[in-house]
């Protein structure tokens, strides 16, 4: 990590920010949206503004080492990043600000803390990047049943502890991020290659909580197939799941773990399967007449066996917004990597589905295209729009994201329907015709995850209630039409609602009794998957 | 399924066998392997000799239709496929009969089994094609507390109900057996491809209730990934998971009950990931000075990122046991299939990772070499091998399998650690030298699966004893090596003693407090994975 602290408000580290050209492309493409000349902008308060209750409890002198409760821990420790994380912030709500935030080096600390926590009444809350855009971290709860609130944040378990070559694996610490990872993988040649949006800001141990999507668009897709072990403290002690490459004893108890949001333990480390780093890489953009006909291209190419490590579609106003294409085309982003051989037959073979299905691949691009063209331009607007949302909400402009999963069958009506409710939604909240795109963050061969992009005008004073009314109308279409309330970003607090509807009753029955086992006083995220 | 009924003894339907030609190969095989010319062998009692005690039970007149309580009934459902089940059939000992074998038709009827069988206070097992090695359908429980045993035979929930062509996914009944379950699926020019060895006599619940490894040998190797959704039927109610290609909203509700064993709930349906039918195959035969040689290369090509249908070796006892070699070399088999590509670049690559470690490819094999050569002698002997026990056992031959699995790092000290305990056990246990062979099931980038099988002459009297202390040694030093006492088979009741030590105790808890919800008076196959 640098060595500038993480922002109490907006993405990434103090001083950080989109400069003023990439600030003047996303806002003009937002003027020309709304055909506002400008915007109604209000001040975010700074960190020394904050008003934040006395925090209800005091560690033992055991714990006041590795605890904190100065404002500036207290504020960075109350949000995620999700847009109403932001609203809130912006607004200077802050009644979610948690006590304490505790900073454990070792398993026995995380279990000190734990029991510190269980002792006076209060949450504890895992943290790894902060990152969660559906309330993941956000230590809000009853305050009748709970006495204060604890945050528990991994950062100093951050240590690649062995790299094991042979195998291809190694055991990490939970609160390692993107960055420091790699940078410990890489003198021997090895990757874990998972590159969620957050990588920078998140976590090994979130990932593995949240079942992150990563680099792959097809065959890994989520961190879930990469955990060859785990390691789980929980309020009843600490587990640890054997190392194997495959088994069958028994239901996956890794997989009890991955998703668990922070319910039912803290993921303290974990022997994670690695790659090769790529030697062989070929790269290419394709357009298409419509969104739809590069689906029919994608399900091709996923259906084919060909595994490219990016099969990325962008609807055309999606395109457009990315500076990646005019707004007249569709675009897929391709690729394919390999540490081991010459990927032309898998790309070749590739390229003749998209023909099938009216691709036309875009010219002059080299075999490095992942960087250059309509796809690198997609790519570095991936990487630096976290940055955007600081200065966009301020402005009442009302930008969000949400994800899912449909069966190829379902898929056109899928997206018809979740786009027309999502577009009626912003009328009926703001009065102001939005956008809604769409894109493929992953795909599979029974169907693709799409990635839908919101856009709307709001208004200060109102925006939480037409942010939350685009949300229900989005969230209702997409469980109506069959799809999952999340593909790779969690359920959280937010998502909830529709999580409870998607989710079988009698697994919440199984899980929530399986969460009184491990974490006996509910103690563990309470409100994130079930109610405690 | 055919017209002949199922045996109570043995492999397959009443009438099938290894002809004489075959089980002269084979017995040939032990006399040469024991410097024997005969070996002393009993009879096994017929049907109708058999003791069985009377039926405890008697289903109401709502169940009758479904419910049978004959001979042939109860004795064709007391044991699985193990040795030690074969055994005590062999030895006329049928304590363990099911009192009654129900048959439903419908998810309702499965309910009313249920209610039933909860209360008066039988234990319910679910049964598939009860091809279970690990004692996984034997309704061995403890008659104090059950007062009468009920199995509940999936066969008339057969049906190929929905294809999904579009997403290429098909909605399948969980009593299916394999055959049924792709000729249903051949004319839409589709199929599972899951290929246990147990195919014909199996079913698509109890592959997924058991984790059954399949046709592929590396990425899909267990049923798990094919799973898209499933539907339960619990002593609670009915559970269906959401139909997606892929999700990250907690926990996945489906890896829940894949490996559950028949604990948690009856598989009543379940929407599958087919494949395309191949049209492109590569197959072939290398050869290896030794067993770790072609372990070097399967390791290069499970690394590379190639995924081929088939990469099995064969240890040199393993080759010529089985007629695929002369006992001097090591054999792979290797193969790649599309059914929408050549795979030349695939098999080609392949190939090298072949010669790099000093593989060198059989000549004279066409593209069907799938059929041919050693593999194809191979292929037809695992296709065979079931029907050998039948008349082994009555020879006081003790012959059987285990199977595991081990990252690469470790698997050479493993290997010969396994190797070695079991045949000092056998000699312990027989005094006579046996033999321990070894092969790769499947494969994965961090490690194999290896298959052991061992071959012991024992003693009429003291088989049962001789296969367990075999047995132990085995598993004792699988589990102290760091392998998982399975990697397909299952832990039924067999496999109980190494899982509990495998296990997370902390999983083992919640794992029970799910099933204390899902079936409250713990009537669902007592014993196996936990204690009731």
């Amino acid at each position: 990590m640098g060595d500038a602290r993480l922002k109490h408000y907006g993405w990434g580290r103090e001083g950080e920010a989109m400069s003023a050209e990439e600030q003047a492309f996303v806002l003009g493409r937002y003027r020309q949206k709304f055909g506002r000349d400008d915007f109604d902008t209000i001040a975010v308060p700074p960190l020394a503004a904050l008003k934040l209750r006395a925090p209800r409890i005091t560690p033992p002198d055991s714990l006041t080492a590795i605890c904190r409760s100065e404002p500036y821990d207290r504020a960075a420790h109350t949000f995620g990043k999700s847009y109403p994380d932001y609203l809130r912030a912006m607004l200077g709500d802050y009644d979610c600000a948690p006590d304490v935030v505790a900073y454990p080096r070792s398993e026995a600390e995380i279990t000190a803390v734990m029991d510190w926590a269980g002792g006076v009444g209060a949450s504890l809350t895992p943290f790894g990047g902060g990152s969660s855009v559906c309330g993941g971290v956000e230590p809000r709860v009853d305050g009748a049943r709970y006495k204060a609130t604890v945050t528990l944040d991994m950062r100093n378990l951050g240590k690649v502890v062995e790299v094991d070559l042979t195998s291809r694996a190694a055991l990490i610490e939970g609160g390692t991020y993107g960055p420091a990872l790699e940078s410990q993988l890489k003198p021997h040649g090895v990757t874990l290659r998972h590159f969620p949006q957050s990588f920078e800001y998140s976590t090994l141990g979130g990932w593995i909580a949240t079942r992150s999507g990563g680099h792959f668009a097809s065959l890994y897709t989520h961190i879930d197939d990469f955990v060859q072990s785990l390691r789980v403290v929980t309020p009843r002690g600490v587990l640890e799941t054997r190392r194997l490459p495959g088994s069958g004893a028994g239901p996956s108890p890794d997989r009890l773990f991955i998703g668990s949001e922070g319910t039912l333990g803290v993921i303290s480390r974990a022997w994670m399967r690695l790659q090769a780093r790529p030697k062989f890489r070929a790269g290419a953009s394709i357009r298409y007449r419509s969104f739809f006909e590069a689906a029919h291209a994608v399900r091709a190419i996923a259906q084919a066996g060909l595994y490219p490590s990016n099969c990325r579609i962008l609807d055309p106003q999606e395109a457009y917004n990315t500076g990646a294409a005019d707004g007249s085309v569709a675009i897929m982003v391709l690729g394919f990597e390999s540490g081991d051989h010459p990927t032309d037959a898998w790309m070749a073979r590739a390229l003749e589905c998209c023909a099938d299905h009216g691709g036309l691949k875009e010219e002059a691009l080299a075999d490095d295209a992942h960087l250059q063209g309509a796809a690198g331009i997609w790519r570095n607007a991936f990487i630096r729009m976290p940055y955007a949302r600081e200065f966009l909400n301020p402005a009442g402009i009302i930008n969000d994201t949400f994800e899912t999963a449909i069966t190829w069958d379902r898929f056109e009506t899928f997206h018809d329907k979740v786009k027309g409710a999502t577009e009626r939604a912003i009328v009926d909240a703001t009065g102001i015709k939005g956008e809604v795109t769409c894109r493929f963050t992953h795909v599979y061969p029974d169907g693709p995850a799409p990635y839908f992009s919101f856009h709307a005008l709001g208004r200060h004073g109102a925006l939480l209630a037409q942010w939350q009314a685009i949300k229900d109308a989005a969230s209702d279409a997409l469980i109506e039409a069959g799809g999952t309330i999340t593909h790779h970003h969690a359920v959280g607090r937010d998502h909830r609602p529709w999580y409870d509807r998607q989710r079988p009753e009698l697994f919440a029955t199984a899980l929530r009794a399986a969460k009184k086992e491990l974490d006996p006083l509910s103690i563990l995220n309470p409100g994130v998957l079930f109610d405690p």
